[in-house]
């Protein structure tokens, strides 16, 4: 029975799976890289807080000195008989691969949780892909993948049930950052539901297998060519049982929580021609995608693949509907060299294998029939997946002859592989509100967001989801926020496609940045300024003049700084700039905005004491003197306060990154990079961002000749 | 032209990799592992004595301290703009992954060379199949496959020809020991021939690219979703152009010495029917098989596959003959979980996708019909393939319903994945000599046989082939050596099937292994026995003597341990037994192989003075007094001196451990392992080996208790 108190928690991916993995371990080893860090740093600080697993002890979380060491010390752990996990990504999974062939290869059950990440190749990457977790797809662990925060924190749970039960180790994935750094109402897992769902005579068995002196065994022996091959052949039915675990550790799930999952999950039309495989979060674009598309009279079906590993052709072919006649396989990784990405070359294998088997018992059914299939390429670190791609794809199906091997989401001017796709397709829920937020990286916009989240996520009925995009540079660069609020479940696991509210926090951005573009007609633009009221609007580039006309939009402006400065808080305007969203962005009622913004300071700043949250709460009450709303005149030529035209005075390369500095890197064609990464050097000059508030002078009389202050 | 002056050598796969790859290097970073050993300590000793590569400079051969390290320090001299390259296998090339990403995407031209060996899963296996190479498959590298040591030789040259000329990286792999330490008289490439294969225009572009304050780049960006995924495509055309280039390459080899490959080469019947397609050492044990079955009426076809990554489906489909209605792929690995091993899921793909092509473009030709296809694992961890199991696979091919996913070689009794082959099937050359050596790992055996390949490679017309079946123990177990010799090229890439001659050099051998059921009739068999010569026959294990004279066979007994210590040779008796198998087996007429063994003596001892070559000599000279014929009596109940019957007095698993004791670990099935490599401990007391010749006696006035003699 579904437990009957649901708890709601507002948080993200990576907590999701960090919280199911501590309940369920007793050693921890960590060695956090971006974007698992989180879940190896809640782990820590559970740890140090006392905090307790599923059974009343407080597990052993270590830090190692690479995760080359992590999985050595899980392996041991393992050995011993203890319950451990792990979370890693990219690179540091790589060092695990030999670790993880003995692991399974002694079927023992384990779970790393991985936000899967890019493997560096002609350039490093810190976003999200699957080629780190393909790269491990040969040591024979079972690999279960997620595609929002929601299933992040069942699919953990199932995870750590089917391992158990299954003896096979498992990979539980889910995209970095667009799904471990989403921040997402769910509903929880309680103590109760996880008690329900673990069996204690499944780790009393993993105990049983332990190395002991008790009871000696030996493991990890050497063999010659007279027995290996059998030997290796031993583990078979173990992998031929795992998919039924796995969907039966759902199913026991479901009866707990009401909330079902599928190994391989079908949705769409039932007798759907035309059908996308996917996995990881952009299976819930494709949905959104599909839904408006079927709901316009077309015919489409999405198949979610959640077990990759061990591949069941048994259950996708029972998951697939009779109808299909075209399927494109989306894969997010790629690998060079190969006759396809994996996720399509296991579909066409599956397809085959099944119409081999059916025309051996002489059946004639769907898979008589040669479904024409086709493969791409998306989303490689991290690049976005929106509804106008996923509808390009569902259109080439259309074709006579669409295109295999494909990229979506880029121009590829070289090969030719990209589809083109129609960028104003959008399917953004018409109830809900979203806002999006132009900061820079730690002057506390995305913290203050965060709290907004939480807000509206756990103090109103309304669903909440926060998307962060980062440079890589982090501190110091611009951070966008995409907020979603609404009454509807929000699985648009994309960036925002339009905003009723756009806040720009450092107003030098307006001059590199478009951000207008993406505001709605009659939609409110917040700037942090600190000329005067009156000079606010001269100020403005003439483009965003025109925008903010042409748009009918409010204009509204605070000087941030001053107030923070005001209230003793230096810099830090994020309370500043969250009480200013709350005020006009009419989420809420104003007066339970400004309460439950202060309740959250309260809960965010207690343990540094009372003045922090007096000056805080200050901020608060002294904004809205501050927030003034500009009137929007007739246009002005003269404007172009701050605005300079760049002049490219460099070459070919140079263009390519100023482009890339001015945030237009996604709309760059193939063949403008480089085919190894290679760069020229000193590009540093042609990024002046502006972003220091004060000038330093030096003082003669002070100077002790460190050298820091470079003069 | 091709070379008019082809210069014969008997030498190693491993060695004639190394030749090649020192002769194109500059730096050489090793960290050895087996089976790759020997290959960096070749280029180890060669740069220690000077030897210069093709340009005339002496390679940096450095030994790192670890396979990560030697990955980095090969990256590092690639970016400096040497010509670098490594050696290595198994876990060896896991730790290199991280690396070979980065330097495929950087574009970078560089060889490994892999002698391929079983990854550590359930049990560690120093023995070789492609589970190493296979695990690095997606890193974007090519990999060029070779069958035997000639192709060793070559492909090492074909490797650097191409990755100079596409600037992808190329792992060159081998299978491990049965190609690796295969024994073979080959043709050389010489100087004049590399000469005229690499272009220093390719080395010179290759320059061009490097690292240099001269002419500064920036290569190691760290990128963001906005270019990364169209950097990652901009090396697409490289990879388009790959396939080609390797056999631009090949053909360029193929003019300057006549001997031609092919990336993907087809043998066989010209409308054949059924095919196998494998690569590496396994190519030739089919291609032999084909051939006498073909002799015999079948229409049956090889694909050998050469160059696996990139995998070009136009030169494969192009290559596959249009009459082929079944195909057997063979995979010498094991990839639990996916839906098949990597080979097999690459075909399937390989013909969806020239069936969808020419669906598009209106064809119909032999990729219009669904081609049956199935998949199996072989040759794991070095596991026999032999004719008799060739063609149970090309049997199975004539089912209606032929098994997929089956296991050849090994009776799986649990899944029943195995086929079953008729072991008396054997395709041995009716012109060639087959001799079987036993020996006690360290006691010479495989010296003196390597020794007499050479004498009989590269002083007579006849080829030669010695394969050495080594225990993992390595010193103090037992050695079998496999020779072949005769007037036609040797491409036997499997253990004898029979001997014309046969020989124990420890008589003790006799009481636990079957040596003679492989001894043809009317052959010799040579014992090593310290008894006096009318006691010879009667230490015989009765079924050793029934043996002999069913086969009548000619039975030789020596006590070379009293001839070595005759000469002041201790326990050495590997000229003693060299000379016998000269004497009594008839390969050369007797004073040309006592004068060639001469030669060969002092080439080999005459750095370590005129002493030891002296009492070689000597034990040459002395060896025919003591060499004997023992006449056959009639049978004697009263047989057996040593013979005990070892009563088996534990449990299953100890008699798991038994069987493998007495080797015939191969005939044990699959349900009698533990499915997780789990042993129980003190079963080193089933092995008694009884190889000590003398007892030490514990000497109280000399005793300093220092504890090594354990009394």
């Amino acid at each position: 029975m579904p437990s009957e108190n649901a708890q709601h928690v507002t948080l993200d991916g990576n907590e999701a799976a960090a919280l199911i993995a501590y309940a369920l371990s007793e050693v921890i080893a960590i060695y956090p890289i971006t974007p698992s860090s989180t879940m190896g740093e809640w782990a820590d600080e559970w740890a140090s807080q006392g905090k307790k697993n599923l059974w009343g002890d407080v597990p052993l979380v270590q830090e190692m000195q690479s995760e080359g060491g992590v999985a050595g010390a899980i392996h041991g752990a393992l050995q011993a008989g203890s319950l451990a996990s792990t979370f890693t990504a990219s690179q540091g999974l790589l060092l695990m691969i030999p670790n993880m062939y003995k692991i399974a290869g002694e079927l023992t059950p384990t779970v790393f949780h991985i936000a899967a990440r890019t493997l560096a190749t002609h350039a490093l990457s810190i976003f999200g892909d699957h080629s780190d977790v393909m790269a491990a797809r040969g040591t024979g662990w079972a690999m279960l993948c997620s595609a929002n925060v929601q299933e992040i924190h069942d699919l953990a749970l199932v995870s750590h049930m089917a391992t158990l039960r299954s003896r096979i180790p498992f990979v539980h994935f889910f995209d970095g950052f667009r799904s471990s750094h989403e921040v997402s109402k769910i509903i929880a897992l309680d103590k109760e539901i996880i008690r329900n769902a673990i069996d204690d005579r499944w780790v009393e068995e993993h105990r049983s297998r332990r190395l002991s002196p008790e009871n000696p065994v030996l493991r990890g022996t050497a063999q010659n060519p007279d027995v290996f091959f059998q030997s290796r052949e031993a583990c078979n039915l173990y992998y031929d049982a795992c998919a039924d675990f796995v969907q039966n550790s759902m199913d026991t799930l479901a009866n707990l929580t009401g909330r079902k999952y599928q190994i391989f999950e079908y949705s769409g039309a039932k007798d759907a021609e035309r059908i996308i495989i996917v996995m990881g979060s952009a299976t819930d674009t494709v949905k959104e995608t599909m839904e408006v598309l079927n709901g316009q009279g077309e015919k489409l079906g999405l198949l979610q693949v959640r077990l990759f590993r061990p591949f069941s052709v048994k259950h996708f072919i029972s998951a697939l509907p009779e109808s299909v006649k075209a399927i494109a396989v989306l894969d997010r990784c790629k690998e060079p060299g190969s006759v396809g990405e994996p996720l399509y070359q296991d579909i066409v294998n599956a397809l085959y294998e099944a119409r081999q088997n059916e025309k051996y018992v002489g059946k004639n059914s769907h898979s008589d029939v040669e479904v024409n299939v086709i493969g791409g390429r998306y989303g490689l670190s991290s690049k976005e997946f929106s509804p106008a791609m996923a509808k390009a794809v569902f259109d080439e199906l259309k074709k006579d002859k669409p295109k295999n091997h494909f990229t979506i989401g880029i121009l590829d001017d070289v090969t030719h592989s990209s589809l083109s796709y129609d960028e104003s397709f959008i399917t953004e829920d018409p109830k809900g509100v979203r806002a999006l937020f132009y900061g820079l990286g730690a002057d506390g916009t995305v913290s203050a967001n965060k709290s907004s989240i939480k807000i509206i996520g756990e103090d109103t009925e309304n669903y909440a989801q926060g998307y962060f995009v980062y440079d890589s540079k982090k501190s110091g660069a611009m951070t966008v926020s995409h907020l979603r609020f609404g009454p509807n479940p929000i699985r648009s696991s994309y960036l925002l496609q339009n905003a009723h509210f756009i806040a720009c926090h450092q107003s030098q951005f307006l001059q590199s940045f478009d951000m207008l573009t993406m505001l709605l007609p009659g939609g409110t633009f917040l700037i942090n300024c600190s000329l005067p009221i009156g000079e606010v609007w001269k100020s403005l580039p003439q483009k965003v003049q025109i925008q903010l006309h042409s748009k009918n939009a409010k204009l509204f402006t605070i000087d941030a700084y001053a107030v923070a400065r005001e209230c003793g808080m230096g810099g830090r305007i994020n309370t500043v700039m969250q009480t200013c969203f709350f005020a006009i962005s009419g989420v809420l009622p104003s007066d339970q905005a400004l309460t439950l913004i202060k309740q959250s300071i309260k809960k965010t700043y207690g343990k540094k004491g009372d003045l922090i949250v007096k000056q805080n709460w200050e901020a608060v009450d002294k904004t809205l003197a501050h927030l003034h709303q500009v009137e929007i005149p007739a246009l002005d030529d003269n404007s172009g306060y701050f605005e300079k035209e760049r002049i490219n005075k460099f070459g070919i390369v140079d263009h390519v990154i100023q482009e890339i500095i001015a945030g237009r890197g996604d709309c760059l064609p193939v063949s403008v990079f480089p085919v190894d990464g290679t760069y020229p050097t000193g590009t540093a000059k042609l990024e002046k961002r502006n972003i220091g508030f004060e000038i330093p002078v030096w003082d003669e009389k002070i100077c002790i000749q460190c050298g820091k202050c470079v003069f």
